[in-house]
């Protein structure tokens, strides 16, 4: 249940278009649900406006297609992320209708209201291809999100003029995301170069003194270019989340 | 020159007010100006809303005045950041009417055409009372970018009633800078209540195994509440930056 | 032989229900017993209430079997930790009786007297699902050890109600052990909760900053709730035995 | 107020000796009181057994003072830990009978009602003499929370048979903290000696590749002697609170 | 003695122009010398071009006044670097002539004989104000080695504008120097707009998780634009020397 | 199209042997291609002498190659570096011609006019035999720029006389790569004997406290030679790449 | 040819008993042979008194057959350290006699001529049963240099009688080995016990806050028993060499 | 009292030179004496030929001249090492005769009876002037334990033929230390000249990357050249100590 679909109960209560008893028997589930193996925080819609997310990486599963069902039955939604490919066919088996991406390695169930549309358009920039499967995980987190995705992919500053020429692209974004292995000198030039917020996610990709995407870490902690925020190596669930923090006010 | 300033510059001579020498002459500023030791962006104004903000640690104070000064006979305002204590003075002497804070090590200089105002409020939030002058930074930047400040100060995770007590100040908020050192829990858990912008501000406050701030950037960056961005170790600055460019859009 | 018996032994010699010579038999066994390749030290349940516990990981199969067997005849009980699941089947056919835990990794085979039970309640309290592994090594050693063990489950700070909903459990321990990955941070709430031992364990859940492990386990270290106290990472035996030493004054 | 002295007036409450009026004159106190620069958890005492402590480094003297001041008024007692030299004397003159330990660094005042004690002795051991501030900070600290205290000084692996010579002292603890720095080996060696609780604290003792107390944390962490736990590094007072956590149960 | 030096005497030996004992005479000297305290290697300058340079952080004046002493006699020229403020005094007066360099704290004697001059230039770039020491060390360095020196200053990635308007200056250069501390990011942007040799040197300039230097230190190493080489952190003196390797070939 | 192709092409226009729209036709491919999944730099040959080089690691096959078609299809060669093994056939089925290196694990395709040679010999040094992985690497990258290659082969400082009996390799080259893990040791004692650019390649051979190349990666960027220079630990290619930028002045 | 068999030689040339030309026909061999992908020092043997070791860790099959024959067939023994499983069928066809030890991953070749016998004993100890095949490495290795081994097993320190009931074997040695992992503090203990060298080899056993035998290298790297000293992590190769300079003065 | 006079003590006894009361009586020190801040170990002379020595840094002055003190009265000798400036002067003025060198920071008093001389020379050998202070405190320490000390000071890899032309010196040593900072590649090259014992002493010398000491200390414990060991940063105290196991058989 999420907050709008409450708001709206209220109302219809308020209205005298719905009876105290039917109102609590919708309210009724328990804000958090014990299956013995995870406790299921049912309000995190309500709270946050979109359902638990479920981590897939380390997870059994059998509990992890437990917990899925779980969410799923509620109608609001369901989103997996780092699913790991043995785990998909079981999801897909259980739940109809839950779309896979390979790439960015989700599962995503859309819930039966359409969550609300955020305002303005999330870019998705890429230093490389082979940033894409962070790029991928956070355009679809985004679009569950209820927000307009739009991408720019490979214009890392090897070749500046790759970014320079799609400046329109970036003047059109409400919120930029900037994925970047390697050196993660990406954010700090568009970060100088928009006023809108920028969040930027370090990829593991690159080798040796990349050491798992530290290098790239430290670079946009140390953005000389002022206000850009990070998030964890190789989040892009946790950029997208954090846009629709911004575009949801 | 702010961006908003040559909008109206532009329109005058759209509707003919203005002839197109002088609003040349006053375009005139080359964009960048090099003073042999720095080469000031004399376009961030116009490019993202306030003037290039001066790091103050480890410039020579002479190059710190001279940067100032320059930056300050423009009138689009004036912020220093990390300024030491020993600098303060000769920065006083050349610009008049400069605010001093002692605590969040900053030098203020309000622009002649106020900044325009965010929408919405920022909220500090700090863990412990030794948390204060990243706190300070951080309420003293958004001031200089147009925003309403509030704080909460001192409700860290240890006595959690502390912040419970206090969820009318989140819900109120429309983006949350959380300054935490030690263990840097709080992050996580207001990420958690709330459903707007949070950006995460390790401190280095703490000690031995906090080793000097890495201990909570690391927290914060492996948040489990989804969503929570992060920002450079002891960087009120950087927090408050990206604060405004929420509520700037 | 465990101190208990020991105890009883002489207790025997002293009230003439056994003689010298009898007593000398049973009490003949080297302390320590070298098998070449391992060096048993027999008296550890003399001295500490419990055999040594094998840890499997990194053991050749055959070495691991024959330290087991040598244990297991003493009649002391018998527990391995991180048994490779290639190496369980050997196990199993060599020591009759010996229970497998295949999400916790271990072996138990029960003394032939019962360890004496512990005072109180040993609590085992989980961030997510994915730290249940760490949390069932704990369960399975502090039942070895005679402790009785609850469990609360994926009660993370996300979603900070579900711990707060909870706390008749918290309050009904005698220890607390957090299981906790990530961010690591309901450690520090859970110390802020309660006046009894929290034992926190950092698990190698999470990715990219997490460092397999080292982010919860510096933000355990830096716990701004007083009086916490950590184990290795992924360390439940550890800290099932440090609760032992509590429970078993 | 203590959690005793509110059972004993709940008791009076129930047995008719105080009316309810009095009684919640008496419970009046706001649980947390905001000074503006902290926020104060005055049920810490209630919930906790013991006052807030307040971590004297970093924290500006005027707002170290004041904080001490409330607390110190409410008659629970008071500790101030990490207390800067150049503080202390604006402390004592501030609050009369406020004991001062220059080499624990700590600040004391003994609350009006005498803290519970604990059952048993806290040992608190030094693998070295320069690991004495850190003991002494235990020390303090464990007397405050009302425990016994007992040392057992510069006994270090490097001259075993001062140790094992004291066996004794061991024996007759009901907790042990030990304090190391350089390789930290004292912490193993205990733990395998007794079957009481051992906390282990790194201290920074060392140089070179102790790279500030990391190489006894580690030692510690990775203790071959099951169920030894760990502080942060230097950190006596978290030891000695653990330690009371277990000694009023 | 220079290479240059020592093929014109042998030229002058094999044109008669001069005996073989006065040959010997003049290459009389010890390839090394013993100080006691120090070797000094006079083959420096025969075999790289220049003598021994001094690196004068940790030595203890005497020594350091003393082994000046013995390499400025020699007439081949003398650059001691990191040359502490209080050591400078003591230098100027035993070495007439010497020219210090307060920002780059270098000491200069230039050599009797000029050095060989470099082919092109050499362009030391820095990314902001507080680079300007490291950048100083490395354009001393390089006048000393016979380079002639352009300067570019802050032009760092966050107002590239300031940058891609000076392409002219890159343009020109034979070899570039890349002082940039924070991201580091200054390196990878001019590497891909060049194709001339770029040396980044990563600069401590920055706080919190810049850690030092080491922050930038990774950016550069892991630069997507291909062959931009690194030396150690604020070693503006082994970039020059880089360069100087590369100008005289 | 390289940058010699385009200033032949324009002394044709100037000299009246080509029309304006021929030459206008020849210039017309964009800049920056975009394949959705890439956005290829087609003017890097003419900015910088070669086409962009695709890095293989972690890229999709389909999206490597269709990148690899589309630069060799413009003609001026194509180099592909980490190229996973099962991509190699793939590759070599869509570019007829192109020539694969097992142990450098590269591609390589030559383009229609011979690649400008350098000035002199790219000298390839190994401390070790398993060096040699990484020296391929640079030795392929060197020969696609233009370069002649020499090479020295494990020639360590553990044996020392194997690098001084062969000082005359050391003397006939341009440019000196050292490729070393372990303790690095070879590029300082090789930077001290030779006055020409020696760029510095740690690997990451080696174990335990060789942390993955991160020992010599140290020992390099503090080699006691001055003027060394030092890429990314494993990185081949970049050493090539500087190489080339050093002998295509 | 190793340092007695060339001091014999020369004896003989001394003494009339051999020919100048037979002489030098047989000290003919070049003292650096190349192979293309090696260069084996064949002096290494006279200078060190055993030839070369072939380190086999990622060295190809082919190359390390290779290396190993060339040495093999001088008659000096061949040692082979970290020999993959799937490389020792190869080198067992192509090198008759050779002996594999699974355990130790290692294939020795004796000699022609016995290596001259070292003084006393070299105990091997272990502190736990997985610490065995780096032990055996350290075994196999100095029995190949001439050492007589004792082997001491599993005597760590969480149960100190093992060890403290074994001080004869520890005084009967002339050298110790001490391979531990996890806390490695068992190297202080034996070195606070004799007055001989001790070597200490820490070991990649353990987990989680191990990092991979950190814990151990940075424990015993600060030994508190003074003159310990340390090789890398599993580095029982390296330690028994050590031992065999100090038994072979 | 060490080994040597009890020995004699004994003998005497045997031969009935001395009654057993007597011989009692001398030997009565109790092994341990305690001072509360101190536990000295009195046998540490017995047990290893020279009494405890006292690390200096950290210590309270006041308990350093106690220890120091107990420790000289009893004639065994006295060594103080990181002695603190300031402490220098209570140190003399309470125990007369002792020698204090301020270079390498140490206090020496000698013994009555002369300590036992060790077979061979101790070479100290130094890459820099700037690693002198590490060198003196290694060969003060050499000196208080018996052994002849010879140096080689400032032979670095940079001019190797520095090194190289006083191969006599190495030849003629039992044991080498070797002090070296920056890339610490000195150890490896004289490990590969020479068959005795290489003790190498990362030192401190450097900046940035040497991070204090550690990229030596890597550099050493990798080591091209077998059975180089390698103690603490700065640790020239424990170089000697280890070097007189070696030649105190």
């Amino acid at each position: 249940m999420r907050r709008e679909q409450v708001e709206q109960l209220l109302a219809q209560v308020k209205g005298g278009e719905l009876d105290v008893a039917a109102a609590l028997d919708r309210l009724s589930f328990a804000p958090a649900e014990s299956l013995g193996y995870a406790t299921i925080d049912h309000h995190r819609a309500l709270r946050q406006g979109f359902p638990e997310v479920i981590f897939g990486e380390g997870k059994d599963v059998t509990h992890l297609v437990g917990i899925a069902e779980r969410i799923a039955e509620r109608g609001d939604g369901l989103l997996v992320t780092r699913l790991a490919p043995a785990a998909a066919p079981a999801l897909s088996a259980t739940i109809p209708g839950i779309e896979l991406n390979a790439l960015g390695r989700t599962a995503y169930l859309a819930p039966k209201v359409p969550t609300p549309a955020g305002t303005g358009t999330v870019l998705v920039v890429t230093a490389g291809t082979s940033d894409l499967p962070v790029a991928e995980e956070a355009a679809v987190t985004s679009t569950a999100m209820g927000d307009s995705v739009a991408r720019l992919t490979d214009v890392g500053v090897a070749g500046i003029h790759r970014l320079l020429s799609r400046t329109d692209a970036l003047a059109e974004a409400r919120v930029i995301i900037v994925c970047a292995g390697m050196d993660g000198a990406l954010a700090s030039v568009i970060g100088g170069l928009v006023r809108v917020p920028v969040i930027a996610v370090p990829t593991s990709v690159g080798y040796g003194a990349a050491f798992g995407g530290l290098a790239p870490l430290l670079t946009m902690l140390n953005s000389c270019a002022a206000g850009v925020t990070v998030v964890n190596i190789d989040n892009g669930f946790g950029a997208a989340m954090a846009a629709a923090r911004i575009t949801h006010a």
